[in-house]
């Protein structure tokens, strides 16, 4: 048996996800929403649907972890195991022809029988990009998240310390999930301004920002959740040292809005 | 009565171009080929119907010249006369909330009733803009033109001197206009790379080419037509010499593909 590891990006735009979430498929709320939404297309069902064709076999695509509907990633980590034996660079163009343009292999390797995409990964590392323009966004409109409102990145680095650690992150989790443990680790969270390069047309004037976030294991939205809450600092709506608080208080209503999924961008697996 | 100018940006990848072109309009295969489409939508009408909504009256916009179906404008120039008096801050605000997310209304001036948007016009810059990557455009896909095969940007810029200057461009004008006259200048063209900021996650790694093309008339599909050619000699296919009997020719089957109108970005009209 082979154990193949795949490097896949994609532009979740038209896509519930990497993943059908559970809920989504067994309340009936969440299924008449899935009815209404125009795509009901998942990432893994795409590129298992693309193995197929170019395997000839039913294959089991596992990935590192589940990415939520309109999230990005520059390197999902999935693994699938086949009793063929496969040149990886024809394996790499045959995908990449059948699949749509929203997903590209990035990498295909052969890896040892025991790695797995979910239980070897040690940690995860998510951007969040934020235009700060005046202007509406126009070309990167479903690649990140627009805020009009100038922003205080000062301010919103220095509730970001407040997050790093280990903590009980409930205030942060999807109010649905609260069933879950929810205590987890934060290794890293840095916010900076970026200047975009003035010559690629698409990149319109004015500040992006961008907020890196590292750790062991995420809870349902966290990300988006977190950055919520970095933007009512940014505004002026919270202080920084709030965020102390919102920890503590172990509550989602205590914390800011879900950030749109359009600026989320799941950047890399560590193993 | 008022003459107004307006600055428009736009993604151009679900129009019809800004204008429907007379063409498509009355040749029985381009009205097939429109009625396939999916989008007979075009930017003109899109602001002329936002235009009525804001300000209760059928107004007639008239843009600096057209840009074809799939084609991008960082600032289009438009005018527009009326009898009201409009403050221009609310005029932008509330063509903004009216108007699609793909199109952005940059600026609202008043001007002398004498300008003309297409008369007064000058000169035009285009810019375009190539990946130049192994990996499929993912993020950008309607935004730059893809080219995997590495570019020798040396060679284009070396060729794109051949075309400054006042020539009869016919070898680069679309096949079915052969009718209009076909002399006219290029003050300008810079061939460059562009290495993308790392932190934009959208942005992917590799080179990006930018070509900007000043000029005072622009035949139809002439940018595209030369950066098709100009990539030609970017493979090399063709010699960067070629360029000077492609022009001697004035016959459109010399010249190299036409470029994806993806790629292609109206950055400014100057007056």
């Amino acid at each position: 048996m082979h154990n193949y590891k795949l490097t896949i990006a994609y532009d979740g735009t038209g896509y519930c996800g990497w993943q059908t979430q559970t809920s989504a498929q067994t309340s009936p709320a969440s299924f008449e929403k899935r009815a209404q939404a125009p795509q009901f297309r998942t990432v893994q069902e795409e590129i298992e649907r693309a193995l197929r064709k170019v395997l000839g076999e039913k294959i089991r695509l596992t990935g590192s972890g589940r990415t939520d509907s309109g999230v990005h990633a520059v390197a999902q980590i999935a693994h699938f195991k086949t009793k063929k034996s496969i040149p990886l660079q024809n394996l790499m163009k045959a995908l990449n022809g059948v699949l749509g343009r929203d997903i590209c292999i990035r990498e295909a390797q052969e890896v040892s029988s025991d790695f797995h995409a979910r239980f070897s990964a040690r940690r995860k590392i998510y951007r969040y990009c934020i235009m700060n323009t005046q202007d509406k966004p126009l070309f990167i409109r479903h690649g990140a998240a627009w805020v009009r409102h100038p922003l205080d990145v000062a301010a919103m680095r220095r509730a970001s310390r407040f997050l790093v650690g280990r903590h009980d992150f409930k205030s942060f989790q999807a109010s649905d999930r609260t069933e879950r443990k929810s205590v987890t680790s934060i290794g890293r969270i840095t916010v900076k301004s970026v200047t975009g390069p003035k010559d690629l047309p698409f990149i319109q004037e004015g500040k992006w920002i961008v907020i890196d976030v590292e750790g062991s294991g995420f809870l349902r939205s966290m990300v988006r959740n977190i950055v919520g809450t970095l933007l009512d600092v940014g505004k002026g709506k919270r202080t920084p040292q709030e965020m102390r608080s919102i920890l503590k208080k172990k509550d989602r209503r205590f914390a800011g809005p879900c950030a749109s999924a359009a600026g989320l961008y799941l950047m890399d697996v560590l193993y």
